[in-house]
């Protein structure tokens, strides 16, 4: 790999991030076009709907781009059934003589074939510059499009002790100002957010992202017992709030609810299948999903299988106590040899917390 | 502050740590003797009752010494009721010119007495380079000496989730190897370790230094009902064990544990002060002491205020579970408002695992 594909393929990375929570559920991508060693235009994918990056860049390019090299975060559409015509085309059309990529593009639909597609052009083509950063980038999109299920981050905010509230129940504010609002930009980023009752209870959360212009998650409230108020600022929608009940009890509640614009999951099991809710969630169109919820939600989700990564706030306070509540409880608990074991792990500060990073599984291939 | 006399400097605290752990009760202290840009003799205090650094670093120079500049990172004693003749006269002796200093003793038998001698003897004395580093490398001995009680260091390792032990007590190896041995390394370097009846019987440790060739810390078990069977691990002297009961009922295994070299320290009260056996502590000569119990001790050392540093281990792992033992439990939480807030607090890597240290107040003066 040289030196002068990774800084350019940094910076179509960088270009591609941009878009960071707006493309769901098509991948973030970045395109560079370069011409003797110079960048001679530039795009990223806006949204889903919009031009593809290569399109944003080969169009800025204009005539410039015949004989020039393309760097994309992923590799080329070479498919019809979507709202934009495929990149292999506008690429081969455009004169571009190489094309560097990240990452294979996981869709089935595309996987190897648009590099074939080039290739068969007599476009030289190179993948694999950056690829981990690119995957790591699309993780949201490398999960649901592999393996049709959401990808889940699990999100606790917790004192160094390990506690998410004080026995009463008091959890504002454990973490301070700049990881509140870390929080907030990773919930612009996600298609949902995944809480439960007791958490609406205790603090009747709005649960949206309160920074910038970014779009708001879907709300997705575990209430088995169909106990939330119509008050509930949860309810409030925009954005829209999925109930997960059990066979409601109230229909006139239900009504009122479904009047605001509340939708229902419903099941009829004592327990939630929570695989089964992230597949329900899938089925509608939730690609991400991130969990703010209490000790007993984390601890569900953990033991559903349903995490593929965790974000630990941990604010550098003490306030002990044994009935605190732990930032993961429940009734299960593993032996040491059988703890989860996070990969690829990292830490770091943001304001005077501490933010610990990690995955529940190897890279998603 | 000049760029080279910071230079300096670090050598010299880098000298004085080289006997981390073998001073106490003095301070580690490190010299450089400087001439023409050079260093021309260097010399650390190894151990107490043996030649202090600027002795060591003089007579390494011999005549050079004279015209030369001395860094030490503490103010150079003046007094005579030790085994060691005051520093200063050797230093106006030797011809040295100038002295920088990184703190001034916080012993009051010497504090500002030594530079004071030094610039009546006609030599420029400066004072307070790099004074937080030489702060922060003998705050075991700035507390002892000016609050008459011993440095306390918290340590826990946990899981991510904040957990020390699984509901049934298991809690080998939570931690990865490269963290016990900085737990082995930090035992090596403390007067004391403060362990309690519960972690004894569930975990039979040692709780002594393997690493190295350094010496072991002194055990203080509480032990209020007098529970220990003398098979156990820590009663095996040397090094020594004190053992904290409330009047034993049994005066023949007392007798048992005391031919085997255990000292006792009795108290009547319900709950024991910790405060006060901090200052039974500090008046057998200990001047450093490292917690390493449970949920409860944890606890109950922060409440009582002895604590004046925290190191948790914290390993990438989560065990769940609301009856697993937390990093501090007890009866007593605070309200997040009134949590311990840790100042200074720094995080590092450590193999997998992330260690968090920090203070439980200001640096002290």
């Amino acid at each position: 790999m040289k030196m002068h594909d990774m800084l350019f393929m940094k910076r179509a990375l960088s270009l591609a991030r941009r878009a960071q929570g707006m493309t769901s559920p098509n991948p973030m991508v970045g395109a560079v076009l370069v011409k003797k060693g110079r960048i001679i235009a530039e795009g990223y994918h806006k949204k889903a709907g919009t031009p593809h990056a290569e399109v944003i860049a080969i169009d800025a390019a204009g005539n410039q781009a015949s004989g020039s090299t393309l760097y994309v975060t992923l590799e080329p559409c070479c498919h019809q059934d979507k709202r934009t015509p495929p990149c292999t085309d506008k690429i081969t059309a455009s004169g571009i003589r190489n094309v560097i990529i990240a990452m294979k593009d996981p869709n089935p639909k595309v996987s190897g074939k648009g590099i074939l597609s080039l290739e068969r052009a007599g476009i030289k083509v190179a993948c694999g510059v950056l690829e981990e950063q690119a995957r790591t980038l699309n993780e949201f999109y490398v999960k649901h499009i592999t393996q049709r299920m959401p990808f889940v981050v699990l999100k606790v905010a917790m004192t160094l002790d390990g506690k998410i509230a004080t026995p009463l129940g008091e959890s504002k504010w454990i973490t301070g100002d700049p990881a509140r609002k870390d929080v907030h930009r990773l919930r612009g980023r996600v298609d949902a957010i995944l809480s439960a009752i007791g958490t609406v209870k205790a603090d009747d959360p709005q649960l949206t992202c309160r920074m910038g212009k970014r779009r708001n998650p879907v709300r997705v409230i575990i209430d088995p017992n169909f106990e939330i108020t119509p008050q509930a600022r949860v309810l409030s929608c925009p954005p829209r709030t999925i109930l997960v009940t059990r066979t409601p009890a109230s229909l006139r509640k239900k009504d009122v609810l479904s009047e605001k614009g509340v939708l229902f999951i419903e099941h009829e099991l004592e327990r939630i299948d929570l695989s089964r809710l992230m597949k329900q969630l899938y089925e509608v169109g939730i690609t991400s999903v991130l969990i703010e919820g209490g000790s007993s939600l984390n601890s569900s989700c953990l033991e559903a299988g349903i995490v593929d990564k965790v974000i630990f706030y941990i604010a550098p306070i003490i306030i002990g106590g044994k009935d605190s509540f732990p930032a993961v409880g429940g009734a299960i608990f593993r032996d040491i040899d059988n703890a989860i074991r996070l990969t690829r792990s990292v830490v770091r500060r943001i304001g005077k917390d501490i933010v610990v990073e990690g995955y529940l599984g190897d890279l998603s291939t």
